[in-house]
């Protein structure tokens, strides 16, 4: 069997179609805060973090997942590669790549800024996490400490120096985070005394950098029960005292065996056993959980990004497989003595190629979308346009979060089973990015709770607007498909279909204010359903309207934009009827697991 | 946190209801071959099985998973664990528990022990699959060998002295069984000289019994090529010789590192390297596939009970889990003081566990009816009886391997959802039964073979016989659900679904007489889904009809019953109106896969 040819973790034709075709991100740079920017330093990001995803960090990944960090000695120890790596990935500057020039940032749109980093979440999505929870929590120290704080903490972290988590969830809490029991007391020298134990901390420990700073929620005590009485800490792992780092009594309680994301450990921590441990506070005491969701669509969008990358790399290495290995014959061809053919010619597996492709590139889609509304909101010229894009990026969230979790999950199952027996053994390594994708449903909100966000807040959000805006975001791309000549059926099929998303959130919007929350949210997962299958359908229809104009213009790249039309295609016609069936089921009052008692199981 | 109670693995009330109340298996024993056996009989085995099951080899599961055999010095050790169990599996009686008398077997019903064995593979896949393949190997040469063979091979492995395999697959082949290569030239004794690879060899070794037969497919030299050139042999590891056994020239080649079934080796073989490895061939020359075939149903409802056995283990394991973890409140309580509540109480975690259980219980009875069909074929009263069984076990068993398998897997994932974070680590089961479950979409015929065999062979079966005579039988449980008082829009919804998938079958059908084999074929995945959809609902309406007339009847199960009411309304009206998006999917001459050129991705 030839050898696939080497991983493209992400297509670049992809990625540039979704930048200049699909969008135009170019036109971000008439925004002043991207006034420095061009095509031409889009470009440069883009290819210095492909390159290094692509000859540094991928060669990483099956070494990563094979020796997974090792708590010893009260330390954890990750794998050595990473005393290289993480110096390397600060080089490329993506620490701080999309903050202002005034704590050392690069001012880089979101838009570009996801498209690059998907390549190094496509590469070694660990290794990665290190960056990406750094960033976030730097960020939370750039948004809402003071001086000292940004000085002392998030300068090292943007630098690189230091490493940051988030520091959430907790044994008996989960994801209740109204039952955090964390305690902070407030200590004659301004700092708090923190004592509790924390659970699932991702790069919560590590030997590669000389500190680490969890952003924690607490309760400082007499604060109210529930999350209107949590505050947010930065409670570094060692505490800077007398020009010194001093041990700041974090202690690592134990590791999660997680069964994928290997390079990067999950930990339980300790705080204050010794009873000296000191957290300092962000900003005002009981504003902790509304700090920490002012990231969190952020973070949210850096999960989903995780989730088609990770689907992504899968699939190239699915398509490669499938290009290559022979086996059996087309249909038509009776004669045994002739040569088997490659897998990829039978229609079956090309149906789970396709499928894969849609997923992803779907998904990019939808990222790429949701991450330009983030630069929108962010940066937008007028109050007007930034408020109108900060409602798209609220709903677009829970969704593009969501989608490449669970497709994407999907996607990376068809990877496997296209490599048949050989995909079931780590010999190959599909099986290992189906386990990497498997968190994305689960952390940083469980797909449940995606499903709750978007029904009952971020669909019926601003009475309405919220949904308006994203019904003239799907109206202005059919708009764009009928102009470029993209079959009108196609556009029709999508606007009948936002028309009866739209109608089903009026009634169930109306059912919620009668008082019937449990009738509105009843099938939040079902509407999670037909809504995601909703957002990637309009991706699909932007992409069809992008390739039909590639093809007008003409020039060599017409097989591109034929499998862009042919993946359409399938997501329109095998996926946009599901809306229908899914919004009568959301109507029907269907109740049976509502009704279902825990006996009766 | 509350440890779950111990694992049932598969529920008893349950399997009771499928046999006693669902179907009446007690009336089997009116058939000659089944005369000896009684409900006490029955109950006798079931209970000695599951009490094994439970008691010996489930606390063996981990270790196994967590240790998986060794290739040494050209040997296989298997988890020392296994040298015990195999004998106690063998002293159960389950290598020829359906095997007619005059070999030593009980001339058990199909139907009662593929729901005992159910329990077995619930709670140890891999220590059972010793067992499975040894009976499937034993019964070929109970059908096809000689009396020197069956005195000499099948008898011991009937009697747990040897254990067997199948080896069909070859490397360059895959699931092209056309494509093999391995060699059998006629010696001067009678033997044939065997040459050539086997992979994915479960079973190809192991150091617990002296011997393993292969039952291999080979081409004799100057056959045919495709499929018409095979023969089926039975090739020992050792050899007997001159009363003893001596290397028969079978080497393991090498290991494959599974994800799953760790239990189990899976191995490549090479026959012959020597130049002296001798195969048995079973009947004529020429037929080895068709032999094969003719087990391949036994082994394929094998396969699905795998697939419901696992997600059934990892449902029980969840449900307990979300009886027990308390995390957050209904929304109702807006006191945060409150305790919280176990998260059975939320409404998604209550759909994600009745989604499991319409899967697990419905594939069981799905399984449970394939089984039945099969012993009825064998030891019906007529012919035509007999005949008409074979129909309906025929279009079945695709669809009673494919859906464990596929909504297994999917089960498999709601199981570690529901566990959270916790559900992502090692310390917790369920990513073990994950990881099992995923081979059982790709061994026995993939899914995508699977869908080809339903709707281009098995659906179109007879000139429709076979299509014509499952009708039937949904026609007489939507009668018996009437009688029995289930909500008539129901059964209406159930027929309906029948009607149009009969009407679509006899249009594809003659799409394909017409020379339209391409067109015909092209939606298999989409077929296979509908209808297995229908087949379950179908399996969930007798179960409803059941339930209500365990109602009827009063007593103190009234729970038990409310479940299975609440599990079929959630399948009647969450996924049979998906049949109907599915067949116009299939109607809609929808073509984006096939047209897809591969340069295009």
């Amino acid at each position: 069997m030839t050898a696939p040819a080497s991983n493209p973790l992400i297509s670049d034709r992809d990625v540039d179609f979704q930048l200049y075709e699909v969008l135009d991100t170019e036109s971000l740079c008439k925004l002043p805060a991207f006034a420095d920017h061009s095509r031409e330093t889009f470009t440069l990001f883009l290819d210095s973090t492909r390159r290094f995803a692509r000859d540094v960090l991928f060669p990483t990944y099956r070494l990563m997942d094979a020796e997974p960090p090792v708590f010893r000695d009260g330390r954890v120890h990750v794998h050595p590669l990473m005393r290289k790596l993480y110096p390397q990935l600060v080089e490329l500057g993506l620490l701080s790549a999309t903050r202002p020039a005034e704590v050392g940032g690069q001012q880089l749109p979101l838009t570009v800024y996801s498209l690059a980093s998907a390549y190094l979440m496509a590469a070694n999505l660990s290794a990665y996490g290190f960056v990406g929870l750094t960033t976030g929590a730097a960020h939370l120290i750039e948004a809402f400490g003071n001086a000292w704080l940004k000085d002392t903490f998030m300068s090292r972290m943007y630098r690189g120096e230091w490493t940051g988590t988030m520091a959430l969830t907790e044994p008996q809490a989960g994801s209740s985070l109204a039952d955090v029991r964390t305690r902070a007391t407030l200590a004659a020298d301004g700092t708090y005394l923190i004592t509790g134990s924390k659970i699932f901390i991702s790069g919560g420990d590590q030997d590669f950098t000389e500190n680490v700073v969890h952003l924690t929620l607490a309760r400082i005590e007499g604060s109210p029960p529930g999350t209107r009485g949590l505050s947010l800490f930065a409670v570094p792992a060692r505490r800077p005292e007398g020009g010194r780092l001093v041990d700041n009594d974090v202690r690592v309680a134990g590791a999660i065996h997680k069964i994928g994301w290997k390079g990067i450990p999950s930990l339980a921590l300790n705080y204050g056993e010794g009873g000296d441990c000191r957290g300092w506070i962000l900003g005002e005491p009981g504003r902790g959980l509304s700090q920490m969701f002012q990231m969190m669509n952020e973070a949210r969008i850096m999960v989903g990004l995780n989730g088609v990358a990770t689907a992504s790399v899968a699939y190239q290495e699915a398509l490669a497989y499938a290009q290559n290995r022979p086996q059996g014959r087309p249909s038509w061809e009776k004669d045994a003595t002739r040569p088997q053919h490659p897998i990829i010619e039978h229609a079956d597996v090309r149906r789970m190629l396709l499928r894969q492709k849609a997923i992803v590139e779907g998904g990019l889609s939808l990222l790429a979308a949701a991450s330009w509304q983030s630069d929108v909101a962010a940066h937008g010229k007028t109050e007007e346009e930034r408020k109108r894009a900060g409602l798209l990026l609220d709903l677009l969230v829970p969704l593009a979060k969501t989608f490449p979790a669970e497709k994407g999950f999907e996607a990376n199952t068809l990877a496997v089973q296209v490599h048949g027996g050989y995909g079931y053994s780590t010999e190959y390594l599909p099986e290992a990015w189906l386990r990497d994708q498997k968190l994305n449903s689960i952390h940083e909100g469980t797909t449940g709770i995606q499903g709750l966000d978007l029904l009952g807040r971020k669909a019926m959000a601003a009475g309405g607007a919220a949904l308006q805006a994203f019904s003239e975001e799907v109206e202005a791309t059919v708009e764009r498909a009928r102009r470029a000549g993209v079959d009108p059926a196609w556009g029709d099929a999508l606007s009948k279909a936002m028309q009866q998303v739209t109608e089903l959130t009026m009634d169930l919007g109306a059912a919620g204010m009668a008082g019937e929350v449990e009738r509105m949210l009843r099938h939040s997962a079902h509407y999670m359903e037909l809504f995601s299958v909703l957002a990637v359908a309009w991706r699909w229809l932007a992409q069809a309207a992008a390739a039909q104009e590639g093809i007008a213009r003409g020039g060599g790249d017409r097989g591109f934009y034929e499998g862009k039309l042919a993946a359409a295609q399938y997501w329109l016609h095998t996926e946009l009827p599901r809306v229908s069936t899914l919004v009568s089921l959301c109507r029907s009052g269907e109740d049976s697991y509502t009704r279902m008692r825990p006996e009766w199981f």
